[in-house]
């Protein structure tokens, strides 16, 4: 048996941590090898391969990124692009792939194990943590912890210089890095994409802090949207989703609280470092697991299935349902959470 | 309605972000007033109090630690103490008790609540991951990450000097942290206290990784025993529960390792830094949120039960239940784990 | 004898154990006692106080930030400042005053002691590491560890996705923090403002990094500045001392690679973040000796002084010299560098 | 123009930058070629070589550890040692060596080059930072910084728990790492190799710290020891220089605490978590520089020196003079450490 293996999207701590766990099981307890496909679906599409042994595995473990390269390649839209795949399996005499990514990688690997008979296995990978299928996602942890230590040094600025300081985090569409850093950080506000915010609330949150002699940190998701008619539309641009997002809500909210409250106000925005770098011993541990039993999946020639956490056990869910909805912030919990505001 | 609050057992990342919890939202939701008890049970036992108000609370969620104290007091064996804690109690006009602590400071709530009616709500702490009723206890994950992070740093020395470097973590009865440091770590061997190793089966592990010219790491739990025959009488002492243990199981492995093996080995035992210091985002989160439904419990006038993790959700369990089962590792982890041996 | 002490200017790591050391030994060796004054030259000048003694004390030698507060006002700029400077001096009966602050702040303080006969010690902040006087301030050490881990984090991602990645660190007439965390990091080009930099080297060594199929990093300083004709000028604004700057050289050197190289650039600015938080072991080092030092210089009553660090030594020199000359990079340290551009 | 390059003696951070910078700087500016020779002075003794060039350095930078591996071979003892190393450098075509270690390593190198006409450079190593020849060595930097976060770690457990901890850090002969995580961790005494320390003082600023409901931290290095009369001379060894050392003072003096003051103590001992891993900002930039003036100095055929740290500013030093003094804690830096003591 021969296995393919590529990592698609936007890197994300633990993804070298899943390629080790498939390929050390894969090799020493079912005897498989492996074909490494270079930058996500360009590699099988484009025949791009690079050698995947245990060799090429070690000391990976503890470094951030993905030692097969990502793109956003998608064989979907390429001309005779499911043809072009299966004949590289075939040319590659893979037979099966194991595809490590988000909603667009894995949505790829639905198509075709579902439509065209490629036997494919996934591995969820999103450090945003917005997959509805699975608990967690490795690198959602280590981008929190890295954002949380980000806030720790950002408050005695804040308290320094009586200033408010917005941090913008990742999180398009979910607001799970803010509302996780924030509540680990100890932030006075935090914004999530999911619920629009009211600038007015916002402004009493800041100013009740520094009625207390403190200053606020607000944590703000960067598809945080204020409510209807407090952006001025000309900020607005369109992702490449086609969903309207404001362009730096970070330095926006800042200049409003700023102009609303008359306090200085400072943005951070921690962009790539977020993304970067080794992952937590959490990350190392869930990746792991993720890459021994996508392996045990393309053993038990499972297709079509995807590796999932729920509580401390590893699942299988299909492909198709793990990719179609996107797990947003319970408003439950974003209620919980603002005990700590103001 | 005044809420008294205490800390008991070892100490652990957390326990500030819980007490800061439970008082932020019993002051603002509920208008509760709290009071603190000094040192776990001492503090009712003997009327030591300290003021709990939203000011006291101020700036600990990042500190380790916890600012009640704690001890190993058992009222329970103390003369009269039954009678002492609710004298204290009545003295002190408190009329709910939330306990955070680990299998004996729950026992004793679990007995004042159900035995003697004494309205109490549990938190459960403990380092170790070693109760069965939630999925984690917050410390966990920080310890985790600090014997992680010294595992990544002593692969460098064990490289440099082709030098065997065994890790002693914490871990008396459960190797949860050692399972989950040496798989995030990359550990050649795992030795946890669930399995009695095999010395033979450790030294071919550690050969084995010499011979493709690397040197091996060897996590062990303080609490890991070897089977019969291996460990020298004269090096056993009895734990506080009365069970056989070894005194340094890390320094009597090297030195074992060293003789049969012939190559150098050196052993470093963490101790108390792997349960100090400031709590990882993931420990934050978990303790702020068992804060906050541990006084939505006092609130429900839930008495007897403790909330715990499962999954990503807070649920309440009976006291009862979670405090006399041991969570150990199950054995298809650690077979799982095994691939990385060697 | 009662001293004053102050903190002006931005925020720094280490300014607490400053103020920690001069009272630990004020209070202990010389039985001196202490006033806080707030928020820098406004303290004095306002008449605003905070209680300063052993307890105050306690605790801070970890914590970022200033627990005496900052800002920038300026006493001789005030009307009648001098006067209520020394007005309040009487009144607290403030025998001797202590200013921690930067070029601003200690040409106060040397003003005042020169011209105006108040005694006043100086003790050098500076997270730009840019004062002629001292071989290092506090603070540097941990900003260039806060961007020497941010860059480590990037490269990962850079790899990943073959991107260029641009990283924006502070300093804005000195390039230290670049250089040192440039070095450190390993970046593939470094920018600083004493070098106007030419964009065309930049590409090519931008492109020299893909060619052997790595990605680069570039470090920039806030105030590098590409050679004449590379900027547009409606991009330029005056900083607050005059200068012609780049608003924003980090985005845009990022377009400008991007738009010449054909390659995907992203740029971080780490902003505030290098700033707050836990002081390095050295700087926590550096600053209570500066806080030892300057508390024996009060004693000394040798006035018109700053502390220095001097090899390994801690001298005294005039405060009208050290804070009359910038020390910028030198252009051989910057030649040394260039072995790594590319 | 062919270069050997050696690492000997204990690992230390920084070591793999040393050698980056060497050959980087060496191939790309002189055209030099290099010969990697493996563990120390084994490798040109026994002609154990490895390839050296810029694909080989690639990466290393942020790496604990040493590529080209350690040992404490002594050519000079063995037999024909230096004929056997003068004929595998004649073999491999090697013109001069760079010999990076501590005081072992360069005594080989100053005999070599002072005696034998081996045309040799030196690099100081030891994490201990006691050569005389230059203010800091790289590593030691790195090593204080993990023990200031063990020993902040470290205080919260003391204080939850009213114990007394203490940390066993590195430091055989000197006690620079004691010194200095000692003061940056805030310890409440700090006993050196220097110094032989006073029993009952180190109880009685145990107790004064009790006396304000503090819990004290004690640093002691592994090489301190007590004046005569407190020790129990069956508890001692000699090292391998032959001098009389406690094993483990760390565990000793924590039960002479407890037996003496009542109060409960225990111990940490750092070990190899100190010396590994990756390095600090500052012990790259070191190391980076100590390397590019290494190669600098072979290509002046300047032999028999050493580069060292004054200020901040590399120079160069005879190897003869740097390797035979060791440089110990100044009494009067001591002294001023004092204040903090109890």
């Amino acid at each position: 048996m021969r296995v393919g293996v590529l990592t698609g999207g936007g890197d994300c701590p633990g993804l070298n941590a899943v390629i080790r766990a498939i390929v050390r099981k894969g090799v020493q307890e079912y005897g498989y090898e492996f074909t490494g496909f270079r930058d996500g679906w360009h590699g099988p599409l484009e025949g791009d391969t690079v050698p995947l042994d245990i060799p090429a595995v070690r000391g990976i473990l503890p470094r951030g990124g993905t030692i097969l390269g990502s793109s956003r390649t998608n064989p979907l839209k390429a001309e005779n692009g499911v043809r072009r795949v299966k004949d590289n399996l075939a040319k590659y005499e893979v037979d099966a792939l194991i595809a490590i990514g988000g909603e667009d990688t894995l949505g790829v690997a639905t198509a075709l194990s579902d439509e065209y008979g490629v036997p494919c296995v996934g591995v969820p990978k999103t450090i945003d943590n917005d997959l509805a299928a699975t608990d967690y996602t490795f690198g959602f942890d280590t981008a929190v912890n890295i954002a949380t230590e980000a806030i720790d040094r950002l408050h005695t600025t804040a308290e320094s210089h009586m200033r408010v300081l917005v941090v913008e985090v990742m999180g398009r569409h979910a607001g799970w890095i803010a509302l996780h850093s924030g509540l680990a950080g100890g932030a006075n506000a935090i914004l999530i994409p999911e619920q629009r915010f009211d600038l007015d609330q916002v402004c009493a949150w800041v100013e009740s802090r520094f009625k207390i002699r403190y200053a606020p940190i607000v944590v703000v998701a960067e598809g945080a949207m204020p409510k209807d008619g407090d952006m001025v539309l000309k900020d607005q641009t369109l992702d490449s989703f086609g969903h309207v997002r404001l362009s730096g809500v970070g330095e926006w909210l800042a200049k409003e609280i700023e102009r609303r409250t008359g306090k200085e106000a400072r943005t951070t925005v921690l962009g790539h470092v977020q993304r970067g770098g080794t992952p937590s011993a959490f990350d190392r541990w869930l990746a792991t697991r993720f890459g021994l039993h996508a392996i045990d999946a393309v053993r038990d020639q499972d297709w079509g299935k995807m590796v999932a956490l729920r509580g401390t056990e590893i699942v299988r869910v299909p492909l198709r349902d793990a990719t179609t909805q996107l797990k947003t912030v319970d408003p439950r919990l974003y209620t919980e959470a603002g005990v700590f505001f103001g």
